[in-house]
């Protein structure tokens, strides 16, 4: 494998993750509960966030991984809806006024923007807690035991020692410098956490430990390459293919592995993780074909 | 037992919440996690939210309702702390100036006031995963089942179906008229849902359901008491007592169920729910003095 991915398996790649988000998004809203009451608002908002749409690469890597070692589809993609359900909560409340304070999104109006910011909050909050309701389904895995390990590990990996510890931190940073170790700490708690639990949920669905160590090393190449790649994308790329406005990163002053290196290092170290990554899939030959192709696709991509 | 608790029963009951609430209120300071990184600012803001204190009603009933049910202490414990981090999270974000702007709670700066507007959210958002982890680990509870199915119940009742749903209503109904029939259906789940949960965990951690129905009855009933009674306190109440602004809600031209009825009406119906959850605690005889006692409290309590 090159490098750079050739041209043909960027789109045919694309082309996958198109399909792929497609099918899912439709299983997203599907799992929105909608029940009558005297206002929709709620179940309105939650809506415009799943339409407006997503790369769902945490949901493809997981449904991808678990594929690879035999877990059954339905459980599958239930819990990658759980893990996006979580990643939306965190975007949109993200994007408040309060926080990133960002009106666009993939092209369109975020959440606080279409509606307000009273309804955003509570559509983030609303989101979480349906992350966990799907997993705790019988529909996701017979087993309650691997049920149960399913919702320790993703409130661990999204609350206060995982990913919102890391949007605090982020928040912290904009007032205090920081070294390549403090930077890849908030990274990995805040973009990491997630990529962790999307690559470790096939394990625990098979009940397999065995491949843990792999899919966990994996998933840290994986969650700094992703970062370094978003990061490049905020200062060279195109605000039309993003659909985002680009350098609000850079001119805010936000650190990053990027702004504390060379343009030139941060490519080669997005590519020796992604080289690394894909080393380690070596053991599952012809299968983790198409996983070695969305690694790649990581550091390839334009949004 | 009076329609009005006398003087001697208040005092005793509040002595006794007040015993509880200092004891519980370090068990939930214990269950946040701590761990080193550049900054703690997370941690200090989940600490002072919970050290600026709380009735911890919820919790109380929680603990009460499982002991008479024989549920061991432990696992009570770790359910009324995670039903109170989903109380807390609630009231940090509802407190955020784009929902109902509050800057005092309990005589404190609110969360938003002490740090900003970007922690309050995290805050809450943290208290959420926080929630689900306590749940979710096995010290609560040895059996699976039972862990997956208090997650099962604590999501659906916080979540889009449940609490978060109740306060989008609350937010409609500043710009609707309401019907009673609707006032009910906002507060049975903006209030109500969590009262639920907490009556009827102690039947899930003993996995008897057949006490089940007489303590949905019996939350039903007490959190529309509760609710009146909380409207009453905005409309009659005691600033210093409460430790936060009154008439907030009757000036806003918040509806209510006491602001369709009169006064008078709306306390007789209080009483009347009290006195009917208390009659359906009968046959626990002896066992239940304490749990009548709170009931009662909560209609006369001046807080």
């Amino acid at each position: 494998m090159k490098k750079t991915m050739v041209k043909n398996d960027i789109n045919s790649t694309q082309n996958y993750l198109k399909n792929f988000s497609n099918n899912f998004d439709q299983i997203l809203l599907d799992l929105i509960p909608k029940k009558k009451s005297f206002s929709d608002r709620l179940y309105e908002a939650m809506v415009y966030v799943i339409e407006v749409g997503g790369k769902r690469l945490r949901p493809v890597f997981l449904t991808e991984i678990a594929g690879i070692l035999g877990v059954k589809k339905n459980a599958a993609i239930r819990t990658a809806a759980s893990i996006e359900f979580i990643h939306c909560y965190s975007l949109v409340h993200d994007d408040l006024p309060a926080m990133d304070d960002d009106d666009l999104r993939r092209g369109h109006k975020t959440c606080h923007k279409k509606f307000d910011d009273a309804t955003a909050i509570l559509v983030g909050d609303a989101f979480q807690a349906l992350a966990f309701e799907i997993i705790a389904e019988k529909k996701t895995h017979p087993s309650s035991k691997v049920r149960v390990e399913l919702v320790s590990e993703l409130s661990k990996c999204s609350g206060c020692s995982g990913m919102v510890k890391g949007q605090m931190l982020d928040l912290v940073a904009e007032k205090k410098k920081l070294n390549l170790q403090q930077i890849l700490e908030l990274q990995k708690l805040k973009t990491g956490e997630l990529f962790r639990f999307s690559c470790l949920a096939g394990s625990i669905l098979k009940e397999e430990i065995k491949y843990k160590k792999i899919f966990s090393k994996f998933s840290h190449n994986l969650g700094i390459a992703f970062q370094i790649k978003d990061d490049l994308l905020d200062i060279e790329g195109n605000e039309n293919n993003l659909g985002k406005r680009i350098q609000k990163d850079f001119k805010k002053g936000k650190q990053t592995i990027v702004s504390i290196t060379s343009l030139s290092e941060a490519k080669e170290m997005c590519e020796r993780l992604t080289e690394e990554s894909i080393r380690l899939l070596k053991p599952f030959g012809k299968k983790a074909e198409q996983l070695i192709k969305l690694t790649n696709f990581v550091i390839s991509r334009e949004n």
